[in-house]
């Protein structure tokens, strides 16, 4: 017979938050919190003590010498087992979550000696009850690892075997004798990874444009040099996150015309996900294509000079990823088994029958060179991170194949970890959901078509729980240039406004494409799509940014106030709150550290947004507000400060009335502040 | 560059159902469906073939001979991505669930060769087109491991090559490609394991009686020998399990008078859960305390007596495990050890202070020589067994270690598969579920305190779904020798019917314990708890089973309804229907096979139960159906043939007038029945 220990007697069935299984990271940036929740048993009544690590994962190479977070779990649901607690990693990196629990020897034994003195039980039996303790406490000592805590546990020995009885509800023996020691029978819960990034891959505030657009001069083909002159435009509305779609040379052959015409006249400068090969050999053998950047739009250099003009103003370039070929692709040359053949031998061009889109060969990432093709296609993604570009938006990931976006991602993150990818997959959540359990950072969302009162909720609320909440990161866009939502063909400005103001304070990354935006461009195709009439997709589009209509002196209000408010940065805390009016929509958040209403801590107030849906119309109703949400003590009146039209209202209990005219503001985003007692 | 294949397109991230993450089995009994819900993505637009298997799991030195199941699995929202389709096991053991998923290539292929003739692609167009697909056919023809397959394929790729259209659409061709290969590219989930059980670990009727008070004449103490004499009651009121509490000798240290007394005349019989010592050393050095039986009850002889007497009525008999001690059990002096001690030497009795219950000394599963202890455990269940014992009802497991339940339970079923282990813990609900997770069979539930209305639909609605319907098998008892719950302090006969109708028509495993249940004993110990006046427990009673004011032919009626009706053996099916008064509970069930209406097959009808909760006063209301719940055309009446009081009725549409009077029947028991059009 050994002398083995027996198993524990703690389980821990349960553990969240959780990604498939274990299979897949926790997504979280810094400063975000990890609500660590976690059923934790133990046989028959003994007091148990739980609590959750945050430790960091060795990188081959690496060392841990970080420190652990460590935080004890209290019991979340009245005793029914479940223990929670809060871990918030303060730097970004992989880590792992663990809990752990073990039976508190100690409390087990006070709690039952506490009852017999509360009962009166007779003296002998006392004296019994306490020489065991003091038993139990030379025991715990002898174990710890803690100078203090043996010197506190054998005192406390000492104390009871004379009959001292305090040491049986001495809070500080019972934490030496819970801490201080390597607990004996601990059970701990398999590791949950947890992929913490930085803040901008969940907070982020993106302005998509087209270079060739804006150029200094009317007439002529904007160039990077043109856009990095004209950031300050940019930095001024408050965007961080400057994204161009793909700067490559665009293919000659079958290139599309205006509004998406089969054929394109000379000078027309075709779409630039229609990825061809540059004139100019100067790039060499592996140039052209995804590596290149079309000579009209300029060089590497401008492109880094473009890269430091933004960094200048806080703002960070995105660059397109766009894995297709137009036919004069150098790969389609190259590599002509990358793609997918007829039997004729020409190559399959993407369709949808009876549409052809033959300005683009899909890749086969399946083809028996599917190793060089990878290898490819890692190699355009480094080129840029080598460049200085730590950011992508990625166009369709959903028609490329998981394991090959796993594999880059990680293959890329191993260097450089704080790359940023974005996906473009505007397709069925399942799909959507999965890219970015496998690496994407941040996703496209069903934004541009939640409009009414219901939907908006219902989405939201939905992405601010698990499992979005833990492995999808929402970006609401308003537009794109392929999107022009129907609720906005032929809109009034106050519903862009509304529409920006919804995305902006809903959602912490929020983006949208310029100037076409702010300038309220609402002309659709006319043949029952959501795309732009003479979309710039297409031709190179003369916008006048100074036309007073511009709403962007609102956009640049509604960004000054993210930016501000770090409530807006999280979805987390988001709560809904019920107005008498289908056409009014309530909602509040609070910063990741908790809820505040100190009116002298601004950026970390509670914010509530009371918008009115009906760009119409003026609308009215009674909010009826969860206080403790805010953090509001009810019991006093509280300040509700519009950051918009910069008046501040004084509020006291839950019901209090709204109105809202679209001519004056399509919604109130408040600050609220409550005085001390 | 290797030819290693790309890895798969097919990502699975959700196989249901599964229990703790696949690292303990799904509970299922033979003939229960596995209902397979799989999320299944792959990049692109192309269709996939999914199908999920069930195959053995091998023992070791055992065999796979036994033929795996394989099932389809279906699109089951709309194109979703959720994949759903059933496996039905139809023998015992354990097995293994595996998703498997591919890229169905040709019908991708004809699905887009489809769309081009619908869209009268040029002649030119659909010849390449056609070619691709002759090309197809021949490759996946190559593949094919079935003849059959191979000569449908290559004449489809003939046809096409000639330009015939027919193979695009034809569904023979599409099945041999999909089926009749080893697909490449496929990807397959981490297995779920399945614990198949015979059905009466799921459904069951049981009856506890205490036979020293089954004496054939008054006065005496009860015997083995007196209960398989009197079998025929137990039978004919339609049990199929004869549970009796522990057989093992009674302690004499501290034994309990009646109504739980300090202190015990002679003559008191005491508890049968203080387990104590045999005064007849002739059971040996391993003998008495859990290894022998009372020398009052009889021998061994006639347990196995009693075992074929019970067999031969259809009933299994089954034993308490109560793994603690009384003070003169053999083990407190052979293993002292083996019990927690004071610093005095005294070993520590169960308390709850102030109240001491000296009778009962807990085990120390952790003490130096668990190993011993656990040992001991195992042997005590295998005597049993040995002795043809196959149903264990376990007494308060939730005090003794979770590993040493898993431990045991395997250990026995490695041997012994066949036995069951009733869980009865009634303490809170995760330690319940983890108890049966881990290896019981099934569980007391909280019956007995689920009473109106709401609170039953929300407790047997939550014991329907997952994650209980996988791990949780509960068992319904209207009563216990611990319970007589407050409803029926003081209660008419009515309501003791009433319960058993509940429990035995939602529970697929019910449970009284009697005589005291039939003769309606509603006598409270009048100490405000749920213990029953005089308690059986802690003395001999004197029943008169004949007494006309039992209602065992109520509950007669009741089970023999249940044996015959195949919707009660099943929890899953369970579907509760609005009625417009809060007195009237109306639910419904069908097979596991799925719903029947067809008046031909009495067994296999759908089954309505709409029950008075009041037992004191009739009421009525307007029940509306769910017909689509019970297989009804909801377009033709159906009858309705209540089971109870031998009436039929005809009703058309989903509203329909019930009214109960308690002096006449608590409840419809109905057999839904529609003729053919």
């Amino acid at each position: 017979m050994t002398s083995a220990p027996p198993p524990s007697r703690v389980v821990i069935p349960v553990v969240h938050p959780v990604v498939d299984g274990g299979r897949h990271p926790v997504k979280r940036v810094v400063g975000e919190p990890i609500d660590v929740e976690a059923v934790v048993l133990a046989d028959g009544h003994d007091e148990l003590h739980v609590v959750a690590s945050l430790r960091p994962v060795s990188e081959p190479g690496g060392t841990d010498a970080a420190p652990h977070l460590l935080a004890t779990l209290g019991p979340v649901n009245a005793g029914l087992d479940r223990w929670g607690g809060r871990l918030v990693p303060d730097r970004p990196g992989r880590f792992e979550v663990v809990v752990t629990g073990w039976i508190d020897e100690w409390a087990s034994w006070a709690s039952l000696a506490a009852r017999k003195l509360d009962a009166g039980a007779p003296p002998a039996e006392i004296e019994v009850e306490l020489a065991a303790g003091a038993e139990l406490a030379r025991r715990l000592a002898a174990r710890s690892t803690d100078r203090a805590a043996r010197d506190v546990l054998r005192a406390a020995a000492d104390a009871l075997a004379s009959g001292d009885r305090t040491p049986v509800r001495d809070a500080g023996v019972a934490g030496h004798a819970r801490t201080g020691l390597g607990p004996e029978g601990a059970m701990s819960s398999d590791p949950v990874p947890v992929h913490v990034e930085r803040e901008r891959a969940r907070f982020s505030t993106w302005y998509e444009l087209f270079p060739r657009s804006w150029a200094s001069e009317p007439g002529r083909h904007g160039t990077l040099a043109d856009v990095a002159a004209q950031i300050g435009y940019v930095a001024d509305l408050g965007f961080d996150v400057l994204y161009l779609p793909p700067i490559h040379p665009i293919g000659e052959a079958f290139r599309k015309g205006p509004d998406n015409s089969e054929t394109a006249a000379p000078g027309d400068p075709g779409s630039p996900w229609a990825i061809g090969n540059t004139a100019d050999p100067g790039d060499g053998p592996d140039g052209g294509g995804h590596r290149s950047i079309h000579p009209a739009l300029g060089t590497h250099a401008d492109l880094e000079r473009l890269v430091v003009a933004a960094a200048d103003e806080g703002i960070e370039l995105a660059l397109d990823l766009a894995f297709q070929c137009s036919p004069d692709h150098p790969w389609v040359r190259d590599h002509p088994d990358w793609f997918s053949h007829r039997p004729d031998g020409s190559i399959r061009y993407a369709e949808n029958p009876p549409k052809k889109y033959q300005d683009v060969y899909p890749l086969d990432f399946g083809c028996a060179d599917w190793q060089g093709l990878w290898a490819a296609g890692r190699e355009v993604v480094r080129h840029w991170v080598d460049h200085g570009i730590s950011i992508f938006r990625v166009d369709n990931p959903h028609t490329k194949p998981f394991a090959f976006w796993e594999w880059l991602i990680a293959d890329v993150h191993r260097t450089h970890p704080d790359v940023l990818f974005l996906s473009e997959a505007f397709t069925r959540p399942e799909i959507m959901h999965r890219l970015t359990t496998i690496g994407f950072t941040l996703s496209y969302s069903y934004f541009p078509w939640r409009r009414s009162k219901e939907e908006l909720e219902e989405y939201f609320t939905e992405l601010a729980r698990a499992p979005g909440a833990d492995r999808f990161r929402p970006s609401a866009w308003p537009n794109t240039p392929d999107i022009l939502a129907e609720q906005l063909w032929g809109a009034p400005p106050a519903l862009f406004e509304l529409r920006y103001l919804l995305a902006a304070t809903l959602s912490p990354s929020v983006g949208i494409y310029g100037p076409a935006y702010e300038l309220c461009d609402n002309a659709d195709a006319g043949n029952g799509k959501e795309e732009y009439a003479r979309s710039e997709k297409y031709e190179i589009k003369t916008w006048d940014r100074t036309d007073p209509g511009s709403i962007a002196p609102a956009i640049a209000e509604l960004n000054a106030i993210r930016h501000e408010h770090l409530a807006f940065r999280t979805l987390r805390t988001l709560r809904f709150h019920t107005v008498g009016n289908d056409r009014l929509l309530a909602f509040s958040k609070t910063p990741d550290a908790g809820p505040s209403v100190d009116p002298a801590r601004p950026a970390h107030a509670s914010v509530l947004v009371v918008a009115n849906l009906d760009p119409h119309g003026t609308q009215a109703g009674t909010v009826d507000l969860d206080l403790a949400a805010l953090g509001v003590d009810p019991a006093r009146p509280f300040q509700v400060h519009d950051l918009v039209a910069d008046r501040t209202f004084t509020w006291s209990g839950p019901s209090n009335y709204v109105e809202l005219r679209p001519t004056e503001q399509v919604g109130h985003v408040f600050r609220v502040l409550q005085d001390h007692p």
